[in-house]
């Protein structure tokens, strides 16, 4: 994608590649005599586009939900189904049970749709473990994702995700002798490329999170923060001041908030899995952001609770339903700017230098890919430069 | 699915199948002797339902609408979509333009997209036509496409779906001079199984609808109407008294309408994906529906403008998210209470003298198909014995 036209489209367009990575992007009419020999594949009158990036998920996790999805359509009260071991904690028990490879094995099939439709890079957060062990656990299988399957993995640290049991009404010390101890040792373990957070009034409140903030800048690592998705506490603005790659969800971010990661540079991530499954009707300020040209990103946001989606197309089409953003801004946030929220800057366009993930569609016009529901035009994903 | 467990289930339970029938369904324990050397197919640990039924699509049509849904989120106005050519009148030129080759050819992505989601039985209406010609070819279209695919296809002529242009302002000559007729000539033909309509301010009113369902009564032919989508103009209760196998949509709905489907035996198809995508607020009378014990049926509305819906699955979690059915009542909306939305007893349970029309899911709780969002489980589809 490049050039004056809308998405950036090249129409009869042609990619070079060389090995993993674009070198040439243009017109066929234009294709440097240097390529003239190089093996060719036509794709017809198909569309390509980068690959698609996931830039905020939970697929790595234990249990299953779904009963006490059941439970509460049947009428069950929240305490009822506290009482009978629902809610975050089913899937810290879950989680905490699992080993690394089952942990692995049930994420796969989740990663393998969101491929089917095209993703090449995809987030992954711990914070279902809730203790050392369980964290690394979770980071551990992430990293692995990569090794069997064709994709790119990010990692965030979600430590400061929930408070777990064996510290119930003591957040700040869990955040001081766990959290803070784990980012540590997950770090020098390679494990973390980011470091995430939960600033809510069910979570934790904004000088908890900056106590984590702290020892991520001291590690030299970059953070995002869940912020502002049931009331605004101000997390998107101090995210912001630690120059935070992201602000997600966002649904009550103000004036003062959109201005605060304008100036930082801080990307929207709006995950409208979320909104729809919590049948919220706070709509994130959509056209605040696009007048202070802070860019937006659109993530599947998959876990098992609020958002038990695997599905970025859909979310495409959600973004354009449910949030009003165009369908060009739906596929600029799950591909140049999903990059951006989580600081790649060799993926998500196409363009010479850049990797070569691209997705290869059988439609016509890109706003296809908003527009269904459902529907699964994806004729080939190409990542790295290999189908 | 039988007995008194929740969804019918059995445990460890065992099919028997001659033919394109089943025979015997009960505990793998209790299979009868004379069944001991017949050929067994092990599903190991995998849940079976019956095929899934979408009892109301519009798949056949021609002309594509990505673009306007492009504009519209451009800010483009009603008005201005309206001069573009767009809206419902884009699908009726697309349409009257298409070959019957070609609306084959544009339905079969469409139908492949609801197979691959374990689909046996779906039902297509006409109604982009709205002249003779157009009609019947969109009915043989549509009866084609079970010539192309292993599946059940009814139809429903909808020939008073809207007005054409070149009766504007001339609806109830429409009704006499082209509905009426048409509908003879496609019963004539063989291609009519239900007769529907669209009764709604913007469509047409209760007089002109009851108008075509006396004609649809003289041919012997069940009805089925559109109504109380957008406001209450009582098309429920007028399709309720013509003896109708369904009123769908129904958001508007009133005690009164419920009572005279309850008496009349009527289902109510709920169709979540054009209230997803216009916004709507007012949820169908779910609570209403239930104590009055009218079934509820879930259907896609595949169609080009309100609903380009190609997913059961997702309607059947957009059903219990939206309008807070249990998971119990979306299975049963999409399997048994959608056959009797089509007036068919051959199909949607599994049971003796059934069609063996079969989904193989790889999931342990029915409930998990309801709950996921964007992800297909299906293992396998047998539709008439055949895998
Ligand atoms: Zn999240
Ligand atoms: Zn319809």
């Amino acid at each position: 994608m490049g050039g004056d036209q809308p998405y950036g489209m090249i129409e009869d367009g042609a990619i070079a590649v060389e090995g993993s990575h674009i070198v040439w992007v243009g017109l066929q009419s234009e294709v440097p005599a240097a390529y003239a020999d190089w093996q060719r594949v036509d794709f017809g009158d198909r569309l390509i586009t980068p690959g698609l990036i996931d830039a905020h998920t939970h697929v790595v996790f234990g249990g299953n939900r779904a009963v006490e999805f059941e439970m509460r359509l049947n009428g069950a009260t929240y305490e009822e189904i506290a009482r009978a071991g629902g809610g975050i904690l089913s899937t810290v028990n879950g989680t905490r049970a699992a080993t690394e490879d089952e942990l692995l094995a049930s994420a796969l099939p989740r990663v393998d749709a969101l491929l089917a439709e095209g993703v090449s890079c995809i987030e992954v957060k711990s914070g279902y473990g809730l203790d050392t062990e369980t964290e690394l656990r979770m980071l551990r299988a992430a990293r692995r994702i990569a090794q069997e399957r064709p994709v790119r993995v990010k990692t965030s640290f979600l430590g400061a995700h929930a408070t777990p049991p064996e510290y119930a009404g003591r957040d700040d010390a869990y955040i001081d002798e766990v959290c803070i101890p784990t980012l540590r040792a997950a770090h020098a373990e390679g494990l973390v490329d980011a470091v995430d957070g939960f600033c809510e009034g069910i979570a934790f409140d904004p000088t908890q999170i900056e106590r984590v903030f702290v020892a991520a800048q001291e590690l030299g690592l970059p953070v995002k923060l869940h912020a502002e998705q049931l009331s605004n506490l101000g997390g998107a603005k101090l995210a912001a001041a630690y120059g935070a790659l992201s602000a997600d969800h966002i649904e009550y971010l103000d004036a003062d908030g959109v201005a605060a990661m304008a100036t930082a540079g801080t990307v929207a991530v709006l995950l409208p899995g979320a909104f729809y499954t919590l049948r919220e009707t706070q709509i994130p300020p959509v056209e605040m952001l696009r007048q202070q040209n802070v860019p937006m990103a659109l993530a599947t946001d998959c876990n098992p609770g609020s958002s038990p989606l695997t599905s970025l197309l859909l979310t495409m089409n959600m973004g354009c339903t449910l949030f009003r953003m165009t369908p060009e801004e739906a596929l600029a946030g799950v591909t140049r700017v999903a990059a951006r929220a989580l600081g790649l800057d060799n993926t998500g366009m196409i363009a010479p230098g850049l990797s070569a993930d691209l997705a290869v569609w059988d439609i016509s016009h890109p706003a296809e890919l908003s527009y269904r529901i459902g529907f699964n035009p994806l004729h080939k994903r190409i990542f790295g430069g290999e189908e």
